[in-house]
């Protein structure tokens, strides 16, 4: 899979992605992320992204222009891959682990995170596919919420998590469905004991326990 | 604000808090954030801080033993200060604005970001506050959940974010309600044009507009 990121702040996406399971991912070329600066498609001698708002309010929004130009530059770039254009906004859809699983099949996508709650509507409506909203809460950027869609869909790609089981056995792959609680060593902790069913070797007991959860 | 995070990744916070708004509040010394590698309590000299699960299934859980001593030692260092312990985990409470604006009054925070999936049941039930998800859906650690939470918060903090007009407004500050559709320059492109109220200087149609949106 190939990811195309815009970001006014590419710099913030070096730790998250120099570490964990994005690095391994990439490290083994399952995945293929590329940051890309905005502002390199930014309007003028000061590379302009954001002008104020019509009709008055506070905050600055970001270009059509601007988006699409940078849209069309990457997109120029792929050719006959399964892609989408998403743009990471607070009045999105809201993002959920069936959504993941859809765009981990897909080879090609490009994430708009610019200000979170400033992007000229037109993008919304005419220049990406989908516009998501990764929970009720309001950030500063769209970096985080693009961060949180990559690693959630990375480690579905087959051959990034060790274990195919982790994947399978987990929360939220089925709607509504938690998983149950886990418990390591050591068996007791000020007073505090693991629960017995899960020490008795009993697999059947274990199951039942584990699906009354 | 002083927020404390114990995460098994360290370097994964270094991109997003030495960037954008959460560095401002950083440099104005409204929030002070320390970010602490859980290994430096772990257990015998190879710093074992997780082990299998009880009962069977994949995936490594993390001790009890281990964040229970991570946390004693940072509440020692801190005194008569409102403070909250905050897991994050796919199985907690969802987080929200509200939640946000909650936890933006106090004045420390702990946050454990382990792995998202398996810490034992013990440190949900015995020794965190609140256990808090971003979302429904699964991800490699708790390390993005806890920025997207501190990004959430600390641009609540009176100071941080230039315009406090931008904080009235927005999305999510009521439940159910978010923004009207927000446009800039150029008025037109490729034929798409900005809503006409806008463009017409009547503050009180672009009122209702905006209402009605």
């Amino acid at each position: 899979m190939k990811i195309d990121i815009l970001t006014l702040f590419p710099k913030m996406f070096e730790g998250p992605f120099r570490e964990s399971i994005i690095k391994r991912a990439q490290d083994k070329s399952l995945v293929e992320i590329k940051i890309h600066d905005l502002r390199k498609w930014g309007l003028d001698d000061r590379r302009t992204v954001d002008d104020r708002p019509y009709g008055g309010g506070s905050g600055m929004i970001l270009r059509i222009d601007v988006i699409d130009a940078a849209i069309s530059d990457l997109r120029s770039k792929i050719k006959d891959l399964k892609s989408k254009i998403i743009l990471l906004d607070a009045t999105g859809e809201k993002f959920n682990q069936q959504k993941a699983i859809q765009l981990s099949k897909l080879e090609h996508l490009i994430l708009i995170a610019g200000h979170y709650e400033g992007v000229d509507h037109r993008v919304h409506e005419h220049l990406v596919d989908e516009v998501i909203s990764i929970g009720d809460y309001v950030l500063t950027g769209g970096e985080l919420p693009a961060m949180v869609v990559i690693d959630s869909i990375v480690r579905l790609i087959p051959g990034v998590v060790g274990k195919e089981a982790s994947i399978v056995e987990e929360s939220h792959s089925k709607p509504g469905y938690l998983e149950y609680s886990q418990y390591t060593r050591p068996e007791e902790y000020k007073g505090w004991r693991v629960p017995e069913v899960l020490l008795s070797g009993n697999h059947k007991k274990i199951k039942n326990w584990r699906q009354a959860g």
